[in-house]
């Protein structure tokens, strides 16, 4: 049984990327790409350009920086979505100022009524030493909540350490 | 059987204190809450808050920010504590100026001599980059080596990720 | 049977090197260190001085901070060699300005011919929140993909988290 929502979770250059687009390799479903990041810069252009060329030409890519709601409602059973990743949404919103609960919920609510199985990438940022600014130690607390939240509602949670799958809850499909 | 020490590690906002509070409630004694934290700006007391309000009145607080020894060896059997946390412990150590080495090897006589179970939270701060600064180092280093010892002296260690529990050492009660 | 390449990733002071040390002597071979940190101030040096006087006299250290290759194609059968750490060796590199990509494909590429088992202590490093600097950034990153490769090339991965092994990949011999 292929999990209706799974959580895959690691840290920066993990391989986090690549094992969620081979799990959703596995679904045999038709690949729809929801991308979070925004080319904000040449360092955050490269890594986009690296992603793209590496999912390769068999994904419908839908860019949604924001409000991921109208995505999330339009899948179709057949589909499955790798929304890649929550770590830059959150982010999005954060810099906009916008209010994380309330944003938070609606996502939650838009996962959980999806028609399609869904794989989330997140990263974990809570595993150093304290930072020093304000907005940096908000940010780690609301990406720790969020992803507390986003283990509770999936079937399948998994850790990539070093590219490799370290399963949290659930099974591997 | 429930253990006599567990230990609890994870990053900030994982769900370290929401994890260890049910494994506490799981042992059906009364339960003491050992807080070493203080309320020393306006960010600090607010999370003391949420955690105050979200434990609710079944709980006996004791604040030690420094020596935990009197409040361990005052603890009786039907008796089970908390102790939150061991970061914060060290961190109020680190910036009084005092013996580190000496300060953990007398914590750990307490903890081991310790007539009820105890929970024991701390903190993973060492799995980012480098800090830039010697104090930042030396914390982490410190906090390294005391998870370690705490880790050794626990019949059950588990690490919170995303608000889920990984086991260690030892077994769930 | 003993793993040919092992890998032992953790945080920093989370007790990488002394499972590390452990692991080594499970295997009763002859033992070489493979040191590639340099102790280029006091706080260095005084790392280093502990895990010499840990490690005792039952060790043939070679100090190679930039290329392993020599040291890893004199081994011999009947050798074991511990490589600690694949973090300062990346490190070394990036401040020498070298090409990254050819220099991390010259190291597997040795790892893999390696006549004797090989144990790889690395660091985590990409769990903490986004650093502020570039060069931070690029290191974090060229980190997560030296420890993808390496964990991918051995047979034995396993995480070391408050001195607790974790593993990964294959199993503890």
């Amino acid at each position: 049984m292929y999990p209706a929502i799974s959580f895959v979770l690691g840290g920066a250059a993990a391989g986090k990327s690549v094992f969620a687009e081979e799990l959703v390799a596995r679904s045999g479903l038709d690949k729809v790409y929801l991308a979070t990041g925004e080319a904000r810069d040449a360092e955050m252009a490269a890594k986009i350009d690296v992603h793209t060329a590496r999912r390769g030409a068999d994904w419908t890519t839908i860019e949604a920086p924001l409000d991921l709601a109208p995505a999330l409602s339009g899948l179709a059973p057949g589909q499955i979505c790798l929304l890649d990743c929550a770590t830059f949404w959150l982010s999005n919103h954060l810099l906009a100022g916008h209010d994380i609960a309330a944003e938070q919920a609606a996502l939650l609510a838009a996962i959980r009524s999806c028609a399609a199985p869904l794989v989330i990438v997140s990263n974990e940022v809570g595993t150093g030493i304290v930072p020093d600014n304000a907005l940096a130690r908000a940010f780690r607390d609301a990406q720790g909540r969020l992803n507390i939240e986003l283990a509770r509602a999936a079937d399948l949670a998994v850790q990539v350490v070093a590219g490799l799958p370290l399963v949290l809850k659930g099974a591997l499909p």
